[in-house]
């Protein structure tokens, strides 16, 4: 496997060995995690693929052979009303092989049956070279089936067919991250409140929370997990619940950024300080949320142009009938702000 | 011109004089307005148009005629990052002939000449009938020019060749709309803060609000517009130095809803009550941040979907060479929630 050149590296061309050595992995791994093989870890592989991203190493059979058999067009169907999630994706997806080579084409189903359908046909009827399919919510949706003719990459929520290529947020992992993070700043007096409990996320990441606290033989801060809403007003109301229960909880562990600025909004009415009494933590790293909180929310970021880059390449190398299946996990990567630091 | 049959009026067909009757306007009045002709005023054009979906009144040309002879495609070009302005306009312009008779494909060029040429060539190769281009901030944007395949309206950016058609928000309306309300409630102490003055739309949003106060023989509170940044921070930044300088202050409009959020964080850090002693008020409706706010902001919402409807009505009607230039307002809508109040 060689590299295309870039042109932002003084003209040397970046090989795969560089990639790997700024992962700090072998060779051989490095091959098999841009090459999406599933033997290789969640965070082995992310980190690979943003080593890959900093040094512009694109395979040469990604950027220039395939591509230009390709009409270098993507049709990205989301469900996702707000475009939070579509947008980040549609973007790594676009960058998967630079500026100006890609374009996707976002439409909205907005989680109706029929519409899609409708979208479907129009964006097939109009050769894009494949799909990627966003679901509203982290949680399986149905296969578009195997009789379309162009490629199909689930992003965000797999599909419920394993013969299908679904690319997804290691969510128990990130509430393992965010958890050890909190740890890490000395607290052990930990509380989780997240969403909605139907939402596979809100399970993944408590099921990471929980784990990661057992291994220090430690407890959830107010005795269980706060289920509820992705709302500001369930981050309102549970920390009111939880202060009752547990005044001397230090750090709340939230599931979205809308919850921990309702978290953040009870704090200050109690007069409690934040990060010094009580640290906080957010989940999604929604900039209009997260940066603007008082003080500036440290969160998870669940690298999701990441994933809009990978569904891309993984798009444009099936023209060789290479397409995956199963499920791939992405690992979110921590974002440290003000909200939470060293117990003093 | 004749109506389609509406399923949801009980059989009934729709006539242009009930829509003119619902809107409270003469019949010609409401023809004009629905041709999209100049010589209506904003708000009533505004006004005739939510009859006219409130009544699911579709003039028979467009609803069956025009569009069976298109693909019923419209590509979005837009340089909006979040989504935030492009997702409403999207919705409302694939709803303008029912659910499932048109597909809006969405590029985003990021404000980047190159990747929007790159964008509209992918677009045209594909036989879309019609170009949106909605720009990422509410000033003039350069047009596409005139020698393309297909006919272009311009969203929420109007173009800077007075021969394209360009559909925007009228701010200096949404201005005086706020204002006004703020004046209903008895409030006559009015501060206005607002992001960046090299926004047209911070502009027309002051002048709207001066003008009315002026009407009332009334001037602002601290004694100038606080212009500054799109920001929370901002908010708090400004809220603080005007409680300096006009402690009496008994309402605040902000240019935003994130800068109200940050005028009601402040003025909690302070112990002074919304509303019963500063009423305040945001803009854009954003629900995520205006719903939610501690109380619940009332605030200014620009009716995006109605503009994407109107977009993609001119465009199908543009078939038959009737594409109108110039740039019409649309009128925003008061959206009232708890932040707001009469004085006690």
């Amino acid at each position: 496997m060689k590299a295309s050149g870039s042109a932002g590296n003084a003209g040397r061309i970046v090989t795969l060995r560089d990639v790997a050595k700024l992962a700090g992995v072998s060779v051989a791994t490095a091959s098999k995690a841009l090459n999406g093989q599933p033997q290789v870890r969640a965070e082995t592989r992310t980190r690979v693929l943003a080593a890959a991203e900093q040094l512009s190493f694109f395979p040469n059979a990604l950027a220039q052979g395939l591509i230009g058999q390709r009409t270098g067009t993507v049709g990205l169907l989301t469900s996702d009303l707000e475009g939070r999630f579509s947008i980040p994706i549609l973007m790594g997806a676009e960058d998967a092989f630079g500026s100006g080579q890609t374009s996707v084409f976002l439409c909205d189903a907005r989680g109706d049956a029929i519409r899609e359908r409708h979208h479907l046909r129009a964006l097939l009827s109009r050769r894009v070279d494949g799909l990627i399919v966003v679901g509203a919510r982290p949680d399986t949706r149905p296969s578009l089936g195997r009789d379309l003719p162009v490629p199909v990459v689930y992003a965000y929520a797999p599909s419920d067919d394993p013969a299908d290529l679904s690319l997804v947020t290691d969510n128990v992992g990130a509430g393992r991250m965010a958890t050890g993070h909190l740890l890490d700043c000395g607290r052990r007096r930990i509380a989780h409140i997240t969403g909605d409990p139907a939402y596979g996320a809100a399970q993944d990441r408590a099921k990471g929370t929980l784990d990661r606290l057992a291994e220090e033989g430690l407890e959830l801060a107010g005795g269980q997990v706060w289920f509820g809403m992705w709302s500001e007003a369930w981050g309102r109301g549970a920390t009111r619940m939880l202060l009752r229960r547990s005044p001397d909880v230090d750090a709340i562990f939230a599931g979205s950024d809308e919850i921990a600025r309702g978290v953040l909004d009870v704090l200050h009415q109690e007069g409690i300080d934040v990060p010094s009494q009580v640290a906080v933590m957010g989940f999604d790293n929604w900039a209009i949320l997260a940066a603007n909180a008082r003080p500036p929310l440290t969160t998870i970021d669940m690298n999701l142009e990441l994933l809009g880059r990978l569904a891309a390449q993984r798009l444009f190398a099936a023209i060789d009938g290479t397409l995956g299946s199963g499920v791939e996990s992405i690992a979110c990567r921590l974002v440290t702000r003000d909200s939470t630091a060293p117990v003093g």
